[in-house]
Order: structure tokens, then sequence, then C-alpha cells
């Protein structure tokens, strides 16, 4: 039998817990027989001193233990899913589910709602009037063996253990500990049942991840969590440090989406030069060619909004943007192709991927699974009649030369403040709200340029969510260079 | 407005906390508003980060203040106070206190309850019949008033953030960090009121601090709060390895005490060489001298009680036991002697204090001490009074050698498994069991010996009594040089 008090000793002293000495912290802990302030006694050891693989593969699995385990079995084929560690603007999911799924590979999705500056998959769809993400168990495996692609919420019991154990973490500054990070990421995944994972591992200002460095380290930690579990991993390391894309908010962030699935010609997009050497000039050059794109359909934006304040900047498209999430999405997709066994190239892969979106039939199968879970698909032919704020203000830069820098969290956190995200488990959200940013880093800007445009309700808090969406990026002089967006791979 | 999540993140980072900072976290914790589980996740970054002298002031400071503090000002004169971090067989307080009090110093001393491996004074005290603890404050300074010397227990409003810091660190693996040792100790002494404060930091395999570096920084951390706070302040660092003296129990502590204090010639005791180097025979010549000493009437041991088995064997007196306690607690005496202003010169102090014990003045005031608190006197006119356990069994060496280590608190442990001892805070204890051990580090021993007579009244427990003390003790064929005894002084 053993004492939680030794436990706390042992890995205080930075001594290797046995798989039963983890399992008895774990079960007792989730019981209640082991007292929070122990726990977190406990937790802070293992952020100081660490958790070899050993003891990270024992905890992940004794959180994955500690409820319920889907089983997958009932459904056909390799079951692949994808994690990300959480960005702002990361609206990925509704782009690489649809296209595996279109091109035959299952996608069984179990996603979260939002916290803090990041945001929710399942708060973004409920921005889809009718969409439903409690459907249950056996629903959701008839739809992913029937069309390969459904989604619902985190349930209760689905690794109550990490449940429990990271709302003890979030209030004993315990949460960045990579070990910690990874098994609470890895025992969901685990219980969630998928036979291969793709962990696409943020890493910049927006990230739990703050370096390359230590992205890589979470990342390789989760894979060989995976592989020791006998699942296919990837760990795709991409760049925050500036939103993904171009729009945060949970309608926008679906508009994008939809926007990016309805392009016929992806190309232009992925071979744009976001790089900091290209002269400003032909960057600009770039810019212009936008409006062209824009002109052809699936780029524009909401012109056509009469209560929308300075609409007459919002016309055309960002390039750089959409050139970030297109490259970030594809990547992901292709490297969960080759996690389902589709292909072991990942060039060949990507262009599948790709195909799935040129063809259309990523975007019909999106359309296809929000009108299986109640959604409306109207809305996904139609992005227009999504419910936006009832003001769009441009937001300008205060000074000539370059965006240097983001602070990507404040970022999220801006649309915190307009009230489309949560401050805490229980706030409501506006799901309306959001932002379109049109300047990246490594772009020169003007003092008057449009750097985003904020879709608000409550204009009471507009001064304050200006200051703090300005403040959140730096300008300087000199142009910089953006960092690689697809840093490494981890296998 | 501060709160804790913030608090626990600096100090996980490393930063060093503001004077209100601290006062926010005792605060906070002491009226409940900071919950355990962040309490107990500082508590461990602390254990890892450490304190500034600043902090660890201010630490102490608050917990000081979170509860009543003692005016002594009624008290003429320096009082003086005495401090142990705690060991086994540690009976100093018994013959330093009267000394002081005899030589005109007021010593008000206030004392705890022995818990785990280590007595306490108050438990020992309660061997004498009537003795109580608990006078009203008017009393106490009375007494000390009027025969310069008086002791009660540690009231319940003394310092009281400290004692719910205290029980929170015991449970989560966070106690042996020096700023919280030294601030949870500094806090009761400085609330107690104590013009000048002697601190006995034991240092060894039965102490808090297993090696002389780490008495010594705590030694220093207690020494500098001390003077932060205007009281004067010394640090001795006293050998722990063993246990002090040759008795451990609480009736064997206080009859030990009573007998250093009977001693009518310290010298040959003070003088006796107890180091390594000496060769067996001459130790052994020196052991024999003993026997003499014993006669004299204020060594010898109970020979007379009818119902102890194998007291045949305990005749006699064990001078390389009686030397180590008679020097630390005369180091001790002349530490507070200079630290009350009555002289700056620790040989002169010294020798006031040799001749306390050998005019018999300190004897008749710790008779006089003892009546004061309703005890029966006679106890200390004749030590064979006290009840001791029903059985006094031999425990003998099982092979030829020398006593090369000792593990200290295991020992201790012995005597808890006696009953002798609190395993926690509700336990009651038998006061008359203990150990009377007659070999020490450096001793030659051969198969059959007397290592220790056990004073069991369960014999129940005597086979893992016996197997733990003997277990306790590392005899090698080569003869170790036992540790100075008196290791340093800390101004």
């Amino acid at each position: 039998m053993y004492r939680m008090y030794d436990m706390i000793m042992k890995k205080r002293n930075g001594a290797e817990h046995t798989a039963d000495e983890i399992r008895f912290i774990v079960e007792g802990f989730t019981k209640g027989e082991i007292p929070d302030y122990q726990m977190s006694a406990w937790l802070m050891c293992v952020y100081y001193k660490g958790m070899t693989h050993d003891e990270t593969c024992a905890l992940t699995h004794a959180m994955a233990e500690s409820g319920d385990q889907l089983s997958l079995a009932a459904i056909h084929g390799v079951k692949v899913d994808k994690h990300s560690t959480g960005g702002v603007g990361d609206k990925t999911t509704f782009i690489v589910a649809p296209i595996l799924a279109s091109l035959g590979v299952p996608v069984a999705k179990m996603s979260g709602r939002g916290l803090g500056h990041t945001g929710g998959t399942i708060d973004k769809l409920e921005a889809i009037p009718g969409f439903c993400v409690s459907i249950p168990e056996t629903e959701f495996i008839e739809h992913v063996n029937s069309m390969k692609l459904a989604l619902v919420g985190q349930t209760g019991d689905l690794a109550p253990a990490d449940k429990k154990i990271y709302a003890l973490r979030d209030v004993t500054a315990t949460v960045d500990s990579l070990p910690l990070i990874a098994s609470s990421i890895m025992s969901k995944k685990l219980a969630a049942g998928a036979d291969a994972i793709v962990l696409d591992v943020k890493c910049g200002s927006g990230a739990f991840m703050k370096n390359e460095t230590d992205a890589k380290a979470l990342a390789q930690i989760m894979v060989d969590i995976g592989k020791s579990a006998g699942r296919t991993c990837y760990g795709v390391i991409t760049d925050m440090n500036e939103p993904l894309g171009c729009k945060v908010g949970n309608a926008l962030e679906v508009i994008e989406a939809v926007q990016v699935l309805s392009m016929k010609d992806v190309k232009p997009y992925l071979t744009y030069d976001t790089s900091g050497d290209t002269d400003v000039q032909s960057r600009c050059d770039a810019y212009s060619a936008i409006e062209n794109i824009a002109q052809q359909g699936y780029g524009a934006d909401r012109t056509d909004k009469a209560d929308c304040a300075g609409m007459e900047n919002c016309a055309g498209y960002d390039r750089h943007g959409i050139h970030r999430l297109l490259t970030v999405s594809l990547t992901l997709a292709a490297y969960m192709y080759m996690a389902a066994g589709k292909s072991d190239d990942f060039e060949a892969a990507k262009a599948q991927c790709e195909k799935a979106i040129e063809s259309g039939a990523a975007l019909a199968k999106f359309k296809e699974f929000v009108e299986a879970q109640g959604g409306d698909g109207t809305y996904i032919d139609d992005v227009n009649k999504f419910r936006l704020a009832a003001n769009c203000v441009p937001i300008v830069c205060e000074e000539d030369g370059y965006l240097a820098a983001c602070n990507t969290s404040e970022v999220g956190m801006v649309n915190l403040i307009l009230g489309g995200g949560r401050a805490t488990k229980d706030s409501t959200i506006n799901l309306g709200v959001g932002l379109d940013i049109r300047k990246h880093l490594g772009d020169a800007v003007r003092k008057g340029d449009v750097l985003a445009y904020m879709y608000i309700d409550d204009m009471g808090v507009f001064e304050e969510a200006k200051k703090r969406l300005l403040g959140a990026y730096t300008v300087e002089q000199r142009q910089i260079k953006p960092e690689k967006l697809v840093k490494d791979i981890v296998v």
C-alpha cells in the first residue's frame, strides 16, 4: 500500500515512479482519497523534476483508463484523429476533417470548447444554426461509417482524472509542464479510440509552447506515448507567432474555413512568398493580385452587409493570411492521409488533399456533415447568412514601418473582450464578434492602413479592445523575416 | 489586490516576493481565504527556489504577527531563550535553564511537545508528578521575575499562521526547506518575546540538518532573522550523529539532567577524550575510572529497582555519554550568559556555568522551578522515585568491532515504538519507557557487550524494538573518529 506523502517525497527528490505508483496517485486523486493539497504539491514536483518516458506513458494510461473509453471497432478502416495544442484563429479542423472524409478516411472527432485566449471547435460549429454536438455514440459511429465524418463534444466520462487534475493545475500554476500537457492531451486521444493521430503542436506567442525546442520536445513526448499505445502518430510543429489565417472569432472562423474549402485553385496561395526578403514593391504587387482572386467569389468578404461600418475597406481577400492557413491545413491533412495508411509520400498525399478542395468534394462533405448533425447547410452555400456583430470597425495602423511581432495570446484576449471567448467555464459567448486581420508579420504598414476589422456588438468595450489589439502588434523600421510556418515533423 | 495564482507563478519562476506579497499569502492562508492546494503548491516552489533574506524575514514577521505576541517587558533584565532544532536525547533545557536562572539571568521559556522521532520538553517534564505547563501569563511573568525561571507550553494563539502552515508542510513533503524551517522557529521565538536567543542547531543523522553546511546555513538564516528583529542571537552547531548523552525517553531524560546537575566536579567529564585516535586500552582505562565516579552517588543508576530485569549490568555510569551532554549544555549555557550581556568572554562565561553546577545552585534552582509549577520536588532529590517501565532489558552487541555509525532518528523511532513518542498529534505517550545507551561512536564493542538498556512495558513490541535498535548501529573493524561535538558558532 502506497502513501501519497511518500510519492510527493519521491518525485520531489527526483526519483522515478513505477507504473503502479502512478496508478495509485491518479486513482486515489480521482476517487477523492488523495486530497487536493497533496496532489498540487506532487504536481509542482513534476513541474520541476519532469517525468521519464515510462512515467509519462503510465500517467497517460492511468488517466485514459479513469473513465469511459470509446471503442471505434465498429467503424471500418483506419480511424484518424487530429489534435491541436491550441492557438488563435485555428480553424484547421473544419478544413482537414472534410478533406480526409471526402478521400474515404474515417474521421471520428471529439472536440472541446474554448477557454481563455483560444477558441473551441464546438463553439465555432454552433455558429451554424441547428448544429448539434451531443449526438449519441451509436449515431456518431453510424455517421462515421456512412459518410466518414462525425464530431461530438467531449463527454463527462472521458478521462475524468485528467479533467480533475487539469482543474487543479489551472489554479496552481502547474499547467506548463511538458509531461503533464502531453499526458493530458494523449489520455483523451487514447480514450477517444482513434487508430492514428496527427498532432498539430503550435509554437509561438499564441501557444503554450513559446519556442521550437519546447514544441518539438512536447511533440516527441506525445508521439512516443501514442506509439507506445500502438497508435500511428505524427507531430507537426506549426507557427503561432500570429493568428492562423485572417479571422478570429467563432462564426468568422467557420466562414474562413468555408472560403478555403471553396477554392478552385489553391496553387497561387501555396506558392505565395511571405518571406521578409521580398522587397516591398513585389509584396504590394502580390496584394493587388488578391483583388482578382477575390472577385472569383470564394474569397470575397461580406461587402453587402449594410449595417457594417467601414465595409468600403473590407473588399478583397488577404492572400498572406490564407497562404498560412492553407499551408498548415494541407500539411496536417497530408499527414493524416499518410497516418491512415493511404500513402507513404508526403507530396503525393498533399496533392490528393489539394484535389479534394479544388474538386469541391471537401466542401460538399463539410455541408453533408453539417446537415447530418442538424445544421443548416445553406449557411455553407452562402456564408453571408452567418449572423455577425452589429458593427464592423476598421482598426488602423498608427505609424509607418513593418509588423515585427505579434503578441498572439493578446489578440485572442481581444476576441474574449469582445465577448467571443470564455473568461471562466460558465461564460456565455457571442458567436458573431471577432477580428478579420489584414496585416501579417513582415508586412509593410503605413499610418492609416487597416490592420484589422473588428466585429463588435457592445461598443462599450471598443476602446479597450482597440487599445489592446494595437498594443499586441509591434511596428519596427526594419522588415523582419517571418518564422517558418511548418517548422518540423516529429515521428 | 494580489492573486494567489500569481504568487505561485512568481515564486515558481524564481522571482523575489515583496514583504506585502508575503503578508498577503500568510494572512490569506491563515484566514482561510487561500485554499490549502494553492498554499501547498507555493510551499513546494519555496522548497525548490528558496527565499532571500528579506523574504524569509518578511515571512517570519508575518507569522509572528498572526497571533498573540508575548510582552516580557514586565520582566526585569535581558530575557534569554534557547531553542533546539530537535534531536534524540536532547535534555539540555533542563540543564541550561536552571544554570542561567541561578546566575540571575531571566529565562522565560516556551516549549513544545514531541512529535515523531524527537521528544518534547513538556512531555518530559510531565514525568514529574504534579508539574503543570499551562500556567497563566501573569503567573508566568511573576515566576520569571521572582525566581528567574518559568516554562509554559506553546499557546494556541502564538503564531497560528506557523501552526497552520506547518501542518500543511508536514503532509506535503515541504518540511525540510531552510527558509521555512528558519521562519517557523523564529516566528515563535519572536512572538515569545525574548531579548536574546541561543539557537542549538543539531546536525547529523538524528537532525533535520544532515550535514554541517546545511546546519550552518540554517543557523545563519535564523541568526540573521533574529538580528533583523533587534534580538541578540547566537547559533551553536552541535553534533546529532548519535543521541545526546545516554538516556532517551521522557522520565529517563529528566533523570539524566538531574544527574548532570548533581555533579560536584565536572572537569573529569569535560576533559574526557572521546576522539578516535585514543588507543583502545586507554579508553578502557577511562571507562574503569567511571565506576569510581559512579560511587560518588550522582551518577549511579537505579540498581535498587527489584522489578528491573538485568540490572546487574546497569551499575556504573557512562562517561562518554555524559561528556557529550555536559559539553553541549555548558557551551549553550555560556552563550546564553553572553547573550544576556553578562560576559563577553566564552571561557569566563563557561566557568561561571560550571560553578553553577558544582555549587549545587543550578540543581536547587531546578527543584525550586519544579515546585513553583506544582511538581513534586522530592523527585529531584531522589530520581529513583520516577516511575520507569516494568522491564529493563539489556540489548547486547552481536559482533566485535567498533561503533562506526548510528542512525539516530531510528533510535528515536525505537523510543516511539516503545510508546515513548507520538506517531500522530493525538497519541498518548508512556513516560517511563526508553533507552539507556552505553556504547557511543568510536567505542570498541565485543559480542555480548551491553549496547543499551531498554526500558519497556509492552514486551509485545520487544523484538521489533530490539531489531531496529541494533539495526540503527553500524559496527566496523576500523575505529572511526567521532564527529566534532560543537562544530561551529554562528553570530
